[in-house]
């Protein structure tokens, strides 16, 4: 029953793992591109396959509206619908009806919100929550909860976190267990270390095959969120897959994996990718820059994804200048590439023993140098 | 020198044939899609290459102006800029400058005119067309023209047709003939067929490997395009190619082959796929219909692309719903499939005798029959 994790060698608190699901393997750490709308936006799956990543994520709010959980269950759920055979983790939709500010209403039961797409009324509880991740057939179900708003007082931080616990235990209960399927809690608390370690506890109590760790990148900045991952981290229980939400940078990761951390998801690659802006192994270049009109070189020269192979700088910004939808396609293709060939990097250290220490900037560049010419 | 074009079949009027080019072969009747920026929109060339295309259209006026043909020569000319090795024909600019009426200033030496970008002023004449073609690299040139509109009497139809005669003289004279290249004529004449056999004729003492018929697709009518070929292909000579430009629809293609024409090229597969219509073999479809939200169904049952083999209608409308950019991706490439599926079957049909006479929509549905369950 349910996800197993095996964890294969570890260096420092750096962690390398497999975990075995439903729908094939997961090598940890990893990254989990975005699909909001059963989409990676500007990416065929098999594409998105191809940079190496073994797991999507879905957003739970959006498949809810639109074309809802319903419909998507009628057509053999989110891996059929979308044509994506691999793992798929969904999140609970808490995080997005959340930011619905004036458009949501809080209490012990669960958030009713109006949806931006149509003002109509819906009702999310854990119960619901899992029910719709349930009707995707999410491979990793999300336990619902509240991120936490940053900054809060650490009595704000305690009452929210406590709501999460109390909603943790209600999603536990509304999981369907499968094999090959299982449902992570989430750590919140704020970055106080009593509250993150309560939290932990309170979670490994009720027992999950995977721990989150939310209310994190929402502001706090990156040496914070470190500090919090130092004193949260240690309150996990080894034997299970640790996931950092919607992280983040890739020195984020970096310095996140040398802190334990097994699983992450972010918009910056995708989004970025949409907004002309490049992850490489020079750091990251803005393609609008009148700088590269000319520039006959390669995106990335260390990239052996279709952008850095097939084209040159200038033809690259040539296509965002005209807001040629195929900027996009190969923006977004090189960004996922550049996620995973760093995903694969830290794997590769972590198996020779390197414990990944050290400012995560320099760790980048060690482990992704810019190519020579 | 030039390019060679080999008959390799007739069936009644429709031909079979091959053209040779510095850039590899086309197989005609051809179909070339519009990459008018340097980019098939949201599709990468290697995709469109596996649909089946053998040559794409580019487009002067927009390259002129950006990047610049000056720039896609320093950067070793359009196809290893775009990052398609494969024949490439570029137009002459010519139509698309005639089109920004007010914005524009026609001489006997060329059209002045102004950027749609910037504003900046501009000048194109038969001899700079030739050198910005020669610039990109165009494997076929384009003779500068003026497409004249629609309707036009006897007398202005005329005077535009010799003008663009005496401007076909010019730009044979500027092409620098280099061998698998080539520079074609353009038929004019409107809807008169003295006209039109005026204009071959001249065209013909010039001298061309190949010939375009322009000037058709404005307005007139399917009817009257097909009376229009009637009267002009027979006046060109069989040992060339013989180019419609601009169009057009599945039908107006199969009617064309079947009156001699080897070449075409239109907008529609691309530009509709950005707007949720698919051409099918059951029709054309609008996948913003509601009829196809819950719909399983593939989009084209009898089509191998990614669209048809990969997702459901229900899936493809939610992306056009959610203005997803795989929407227009899936789409854009399934008709561009269809496109090409229909040369292929054109030609097959060609190679085995079939005339393609009568109802050009009772052909199309012969040639691609819609599948069954």
């Amino acid at each position: 029953m349910t996800l197993s994790f095996e964890l294969l060698a570890t260096a420092g608190d750096a962690r390398l793992g497999r975990i075995d699901t439903a729908h094939g393997p997961i090598r940890t750490p990893a990254f989990m591109p975005v699909g909001t709308a059963a989409t990676v936006k500007a990416m065929r799956p098999e594409d998105v396959r191809a940079t190496g990543a073994d797991i999507l994520l879905g957003n739970t709010y959006h498949l809810m509206l639109r074309p809802t959980a319903e419909l998507i269950a009628r057509h053999g759920g989110l891996h059929k619908f979308m044509n994506w055979p691999g793992p798929i983790l969904t999140d609970s939709g808490g995080f997005q009806v959340m930011s619905l500010a004036g458009l949501r209403k809080m209490t012990e039961e669960g958030v009713r919100f109006r949806s931006h797409i149509d003002g109509s009324y819906h009702m999310l509880t854990p119960e619901r929550s899992i029910e719709i991740q349930y009707l995707l057939d999410a491979t990793i179900t999300m336990a619902f909860d509240e991120c936490t708003p940053y900054p809060a007082t650490q009595s704000q931080a305690a009452e929210s976190m406590r709501l999460s616990m109390r909603w943790a235990r209600r999603s536990k209960d509304a999981f369907i267990e499968r094999k090959g399927y299982g449902v992570f809690g989430i750590v919140q608390g704020s970055v106080f270390p009593d509250l993150r370690r309560e939290s932990a506890e309170a979670l490994r109590e009720i027992g999950f095959p995977g721990y989150a760790i939310g209310g994190l990148a929402v502001g706090e900045g990156q040496a914070q969120m470190f500090e919090t991952l130092d004193f949260t981290t240690h309150h996990l229980p080894t034997d299970k897959p640790r996931y950092l939400m919607g992280v983040g940078r890739p020195a984020d990761i970096a310095g996140a994996v040398a802190r334990g951390v097994d699983m992450f998801d972010c918009v910056m690659p995708t989004r970025s990718g949409r907004t002309a802006q490049a992850f490489t192994r020079t750091g990251e270049l803005n393609l609008r820059n009148a700088r590269f009109a000319d520039d006959p070189a390669p995106l990335d020269a260390g990239c052996a994804c279709p952008a850095c192979t097939g084209y040159s700088r200038a033809y690259l910004r040539h296509l965002v200048k005209a807001e040629e939808i195929l900027g996009m396609m190969l923006l977004t293709w090189h960004n996922l590439q550049f996620y995973q060939d760093l995903m694969a990097a830290l794997r590769a250290a972590i198996a020779g023993g390197d414990n990944l220490a050290g400012d995560p900037e320099a760790v980048l560049r060690r482990l992704l140098p810019a190519a020579t010419a």
